[in-house]
C-alpha cells in the first residue's frame, strides 16, 4: 500500500503538507519517488484548490503493477500534464490521446497527487524515460513547458525554413526560441524591453524586439509561425504588419475571457488561429529524445522540494521574479 | 481600343451605365464579351462607389493580345477576384497568389471594369476555361461563391471522412453543401428555421439544424470542419458543444469589427480558426473540373445585364430575398 507526501493548495493559497495513500498497485501502475517537479504558470490557477500540485515531474521507479512491461525498478521516468485517457476512441487510436473525452488531466484528475510530492503512483502508459545524458532538474521542466512549445512546432507542420516569432521569453518562451532555432528556423523574439535581449539571442534567436515604446514594429523577414507564450493577448495593429501571408498564431497561455482579433486583417492576410495544447506521448518522445540531441536546456531556479520550497517558489512565480522556470529538487 | 459598357455604382447607391475605354491590348490581356455575372454579397460594399461591379464573369473571347498562348477567339472563359499579381514573389511561385503583396483584387484594382459589363479585359493568365458542360449563367457563380467554399474545403485538407457543418444556407452556403457531400463528407446543415430544410436536403445534406429556437444543439457525429457563410458570427456556446476535437473554423464572410470565440474553450478543445479567401487558379481550375464532373449547380435567380437588372438584383440581395444566387445574363 504505497503512501508518500504530497505538496498540496489550501484555502490560503499556502502549500501545505499532506499524505496520500494509494491501494496496491494493479495493472500497470507504477510507483514512483519524486525527484525533480517543475512549477508551471499553470500551477498557480490551482494553489487555493485541496489537491496535489505539480504536473512537471521525474522520477525513479520504485515499484512495478502486474502488467508493466515496458520499465524497470530504477529507470528514471517522467509524466506531465496527462496521466490517462481511454485508449479505443478515434483520438486515442489516432495518437491524439490528449484530446480523448476522458482524459485524466491535471487538475481535473488524480487530484491526491501532484509532481510536488516526495512519490505518485502513475501509469507506465504515461510515463516517458527520461534521456541517460539529461538530468532530472532540466527534465522537469520539459514534461510541460518544453512539450507545450515543441507540440506547436510538431504538431502543425513548422517547416524549418520558417521564421517563427516568439512572444515572450518567460519559461515557455526561453524554450521555445531553442527549439525553433535548433529546428532550422530563423526566431524572432518579441519582448517588453531589451532586458532579455543578450539571453534570448545567446539561445538561439537571431532578431530581437523590444515592443514598449515601439509604435511600428520591422522586422527583417514576416513571420510565418507566431508562438504567444504572454498571458496578455498581443497589440494586434502592431503585430499583424509584419505577420507573413498565410501566418499562424498559436496563443499558447492559458487565460480567461476571448480570443479577439480584427477580423477583416485576419482574413485578407489568410491567417490561421490555432490552438495547440500539451503533447500527445508520441510527440512527448520526440521532444525528449530531441532535446537530449540538441542539449535544449531550460534555464532554471532550484528550490527545495519541501513545503517552505514550494511556497518559496510559488511565491517568487507569482511575483514575476522567476528567471525562467522554477523547479523543486529533492534534497 | 477596345470600348464596352460597365455598370457602376454611384453616390446613391444606384448602379448607372456608363462606358470604359481600354488602350489597345498589350501583353497577354484578353478581350471578352460579357455574357453573365453573378452578384455576391460583396457587391454591396460598393455598390455607392465609382467603380465598376461585379467579380463573378464569364464571358467569350473577342480579341487577344500580342503574348496569349492558351486561349482563342470563341473560347468561353471566367474570372473572379483576383485579377493579376506579380509573378514572381514567393507567393506567387508557389501557386499562393491570392496573397501576393501586389495582387490585384475586386475593389482594389481595374476599378474601371467589372463583370456587370457588356465587356472586359482581363489577362490571359487569369482567366479560366469554363467546361463545355457548364452554362454561362451556371458558372458564373462559381467563379467567387463556388471558389470561395471549395478553397476552404480543398486547401486546408478537408476529408471524405469528416462531418462538415454548413452555417448559413445562401449564396455560399448552399454551394457548400454541395461540395462537401460530393466530396464524400457527411454535411450537417446549421439555419435559422427549418424553412430551407427540405432544399437542403436535396442538396447533399444529411442532416439539417434549425438553430433559432434550440437551447441546447446535438448533431449525430461531431463536426470536424464548420464552414461559417452567415454574416453574424455563431454562438459559441451552442456551436462549441457539437464541434469535434480539433475542429477547423472557417469564418467565410466578409464583415467588420473583431472576430472573438471563448478562449478556454478554443484552447482545451485545440481548435483551428482559418481564414479562407477566394481560390489562387489551380484550385479555381480544380473546382471548375470538380463542379462539371459532379454537376455542381447554383440555384439562381437570374436578371437582365442591363442597368435596371443590376439595380433590381441587389435590390433583391440587399433585401436578404435573394434564393440563392441572383445572376445577370446578357440579353
Amino acid at each position: 500500500m504505497p503512501s508518500f507526501t504530497v505538496y498540496k493548495g489550501s484555502d490560503s493559497g499556502k502549500v501545505v503538507k499532506s499524505t496520500t495513500e494509494k491501494p496496491a498497485l494493479k495493472g500497470d501502475q507504477v510507483k514512483l519517488r519524486v525527484t525533480a517537479s517543475g512549477l508551471c504558470g499553470t500551477d498557480l490557477h490551482y494553489n487555493k484548490a485541496d489537491m496535489g500540485l505539480g504536473h512537471e515531474g521525474v522520477g525513479v521507479v520504485e515499484e512495478l503493477g502486474p502488467d508493466c512491461h515496458n520499465l524497470k525498478k530504477g529507470d528514471r521516468v517522467g509524466w506531465g500534464y496527462e496521466h490517462d485517457s481511454c485508449g479505443h476512441c478515434q483520438e486515442c487510436l489516432r495518437g491524439n490521446e490528449t484530446f480523448c473525452a476522458q482524459r485524466a488531466m491535471y487538475g481535473m484528475a488524480d487530484l491526491d497527487q501532484g509532481s510536488m510530492a516526495e512519490g505518485a503512483v502513475w501509469r507506465e502508459a504515461f510515463l516517458f524515460k527520461i534521456p541517460d545524458s539529461m538530468s532530472d532538474e532540466v527534465a522537469a521542466p520539459l514534461m510541460c513547458g518544453g512539450a507545450t512549445v515543441f507540440n506547436a512546432l510538431h504538431q502543425y507542420n513548422v517547416l524549418p525554413t520558417d521564421v517563427v516569432g516568439v512572444m515572450g521569453v518567460g519559461g515557455l518562451g526561453h524554450l521555445a526560441i531553442q527549439y525553433a532555432a535548433k529546428m532550422g528556423c530563423r526566431v524572432v523574439v518579441f519582448s517588453g524591453t531589451d532586458s532579455k535581449k543578450e539571453e534570448a539571442m545567446r539561445l538561439g534567436a537571431s532578431e530581437f524586439i523590444a515592443m514598449k515604446d515601439a509604435k511600428e514594429l520591422k522586422t527583417e523577414r514576416p513571420i510565418n509561425q507566431l508562438l504567444v507564450t504572454t498571458s496578455a493577448q498581443p497589440e494586434w495593429n502592431k503585430i499583424i504588419p509584419v505577420l507573413a501571408p498565410n501566418a499562424t498564431i498559436f496563443p499558447l497561455s492559458v487565460a480567461g475571457g476571448d480570443f479577439s482579433i480584427p477580423y477583416m486583417d485576419f482574413l485578407i492576410n489568410g491567417l490561421t488561429v490555432q490552438a495547440s495544447l500539451v503533447a500527445s506521448r508520441y510527440i512527448q518522445n520526440r521532444m525528449l529524445e530531441f532535446s537530449a540531441h540538441h542539449k535544449i536546456t531550460p534555464i532554471i531556479e532550484k528550490f527545495p522540494l519541501t513545503e517552505e520550497g514550494c511556497n518559496q517558489a510559488i511565491e517568487k512565480l507569482a511575483a514575476g521574479n522567476m528567471r525562467y522556470r522554477g523547479v523543486l529538487v529533492r534534497q
